[in-house]
């Protein structure tokens, strides 16, 4: 007898990411109650399952759906405001005041809509965010139907947003608290960065992430100034900073991670800490180049990041694969490190995993939550295909996408609209909030 | 009394190439007969001309049409069937055997056709190719309505398509006779690389050059393999012994130039060489990095391309911009080296002067040949925007050109759709040559 389903997406590949390296031919993915609850060859699934909904998808490669592992989305509304400066200039010179002088509720709320939406039409299905107003964030990710942890973001110097540590902390907790027990946004705790959060506040915030098993997530080793400032202030690198203020663990998700001795590798291993990779920022911004490749040979999970608008400048995580993979062999003259396979799964399970998400997303595996993306692979630009993963990786971009779900619900269908959204008044914020900075 | 006019376009912005670094709002784009007749404000083009013709772009930037300066088109049949490995391996393990197989006259027309086909859709206009068969692959580009500078390929060693050098050069020349006076479709001498032709080839092709007055394409200092090969037979390293060749001069463009000392950089501005930068291609098979922040503070003319579809895997110039720049800019840890303008010109006018058509293409200028892109700039992954440069060259995709012009001829227009190509019978080509390889 078949068991009644939801919804039955019949794909000419299925890459699951777990196991790992898999292409699947013509599989199908029962998908129940926002759940997946099998993968079978297309002919089984027929027998098997009576799906109220069949989406049929006979040139399409479907992934999960990617996980951004570091984003600022409210910087959407800054999207090349300015370019072509290194990362202390460009925060100093062109985004910090623009951010003292226009940065509210409004502005994040409208910016991070911008941001689900743009993140949404790529097939990335959650965010790991870190912002002022994570309140306005929070509404805004939900608006959209997206999956998004978002950081209580703390600073030790005061903004528009807050005045002081206690006063992050406290309108930060406030809002995770507002947000308890929603299935898709949950909140971490977000150091911004050694440079500007003092020992004091670090020691509270690992204490807070223990109480409230949270991720701490935290820019870190972006720059070799920021690591000849911390051995000027405190007489170590800024990981053995922390690592002494026990923030390290399973919990700890550092993004960037660019310049890194064998003693800070060591430290991430040993803490088991993840590191999300953001090779587009870091190659604008000049930073340098995160060693990716013996990072993943050691072991540390490594996910990738778009880092905020402002800095890439697109939330793209097809452009991250590619330059995760290009950049790691470029530097390395090793074309064989960071394949096809080990790309998607840096914009995947990886994340998910540095996230404490692994066992619910990042995988299409019976049993996890049905976030999915479908990838297109019929155009002229993408034939002939003789592998979907390479494509992935090295041919398709996310104009490709074709759906999108999280928790089973269609979020993105074929035309690129995107269902919850009004792309009307998307622009209509855009234009607003350009006209206001302009100014 | 207004003047007639085939054609008028009116953009919200025009990026003219030539002058350097500006842009211009609300101006307007007048053709005549395939060329520029003039770029002027809107209100007074209004005044001016009466045009058979008129397209508005209000949410677009008009640029030139793109010069793709490396290519090997017919390999967008083999796009993907090999990754992740370094250059002498996949020539040797997957390229050559399989072209070894397959190429013909038939192989090299379709794949040109879907690599044309690809092209325009993206912007690209003009496109400087090297491969077997140039007879077939000028009777697509010219099927297709692109510009091209086909290579006369000669090697020497024996392939299905020739013999010997002597056959090579019988066969290209034929060829270029063929095709003679054509507007669109000339002819290059296209020596391979350093590694695959001989001493008394090269003295051939330096005169061959000199009589026909003809651009030279080569490959040259790819690999850190290619210099020491170089050393060990020759004494010297490549580009030493094609200068004792007598091959340099402001006829050469050699692509790739990733291995490169003080004394190949002399040789290539003392001879005014120019320089075809892959980055993607250099990247994916981790052959090294250019130094083109050098060469182009040095003065040298450096275009880009994209090299084969089977090694890059897209032929895209909008992912070359990027690269171009964001590699230049993370590999001299200096955030403003290669600016967005900088960038754009090395995708338009850089390279048509390296193909000695710096007079008739490349930049937006009145007397110049109408070969135009323009980029709707209107979606929610573009908005805001403060700077039209900023967006060409870290923003769009070429999933946003929604105009090209080649000669004042509409070769693309809004949705993608290549005019004078059937996309059909195009995604039969890649069908019909995926089950051959495959087999």
């Amino acid at each position: 007898m078949s068991t009644p389903v939801d919804l039955l997406i019949n794909a000419r590949w299925v890459i699951p990411v777990e196991p790992a390296g898999v292409t699947l031919e013509h599989h199908a993915v029962a998908v129940d109650c926002g759940r997946i609850l099998g993968v079978l060859p297309q002919d089984d699934a027929r027998v098997r399952y009576v799906a109220q909904r069949t989406v049929n998808l006979p040139d399409h490669v479907l992934i999960p759906g990617l996980v951004n592992l570091h984003a600022h989305c409210a910087m959407n509304l800054m999207r090349g405001i300015a370019d072509d400066l290194p990362l202390m200039r460009w925060l100093q010179e062109a985004i910090w005041p623009a951010e003292a002088k226009h940065v509210s509720r409004n502005f994040v709320r409208d910016g991070t809509l911008l941001a689900a939406a743009e993140m949404l039409r790529g097939g990335i299905t959650t965010c790991n965010e870190m912002y002022f107003h994570p309140d306005a964030a929070a509404e805004a990710f939900d608006q959209a139907g997206m999956r998004a942890v978002v950081g209580v973001t703390v600073l030790d110097f005061p903004t528009p947003y807050a005045s002081d540590a206690d006063d992050y902390l406290r309108k930060g907790l406030a809002a995770r608290d507002q947000w308890r027990d929603h299935s898709r946004i949950s909140f971490s705790l977000a150091p911004h960065a050694p440079y500007t959060v003092s020992d004091a506040t670090f020691i509270r915030i690992a204490s807070l992430a223990a109480e409230l098993d949270a991720i701490i997530h935290i820019h870190i080793h972006e720059t070799a100034h920021e690591i000849s400032e911390s051995l000027t202030h405190h007489g170590v690198r800024p990981l053995s900073r922390l690592a002494g203020l026990e923030l390290l663990g399973g919990n700890f998700v550092g993004v960037h991670a660019v310049h890194l001795d064998d003693s800070d590798i060591d430290l991430l291993l040993r803490h088991n800490c993840s590191v999300a990779h953001c090779p587009s920022s870091n190659m604008k911004l000049a930073s340098g180049v995160a060693p990716v490749a013996r990072l993943l040979a050691s072991g540390i999970t490594v996910g990738l990041g778009t880092d905020g608008a402002a800095s890439n400048n697109r939330l793209d995580l097809f452009q991250e694969m590619r330059h995760a993979s290009l950049l790691a062999k470029v530097t390395t003259f090793d074309a064989t490190v960071v394949p096809a396979h080990a790309a998607i799964r840096m914009a995947t399970l990886s994340p998910a995993q540095a996230l404490g998400l692994g066992h619910r997303i990042g995988s299409i595996e019976a049993g996890k939550e049905a976030d999915l993306c479908a990838v297109a692979l019929d155009t002229l630009e993408t034939r002939p295909c003789f592998d979907p993963a390479s494509h992935l990786a090295y041919v398709a971009g996310r104009e490709h996408v074709s759906h999108v779900w999280v928790e089973g619900e269609i979020r993105v269908d074929k035309g690129h609209s995107v269902l919850q959204l009004n792309d009307t008044e998307l622009l209509g914020f855009a234009a607003l909030w350009q006209t206001r900075l302009s100014n």
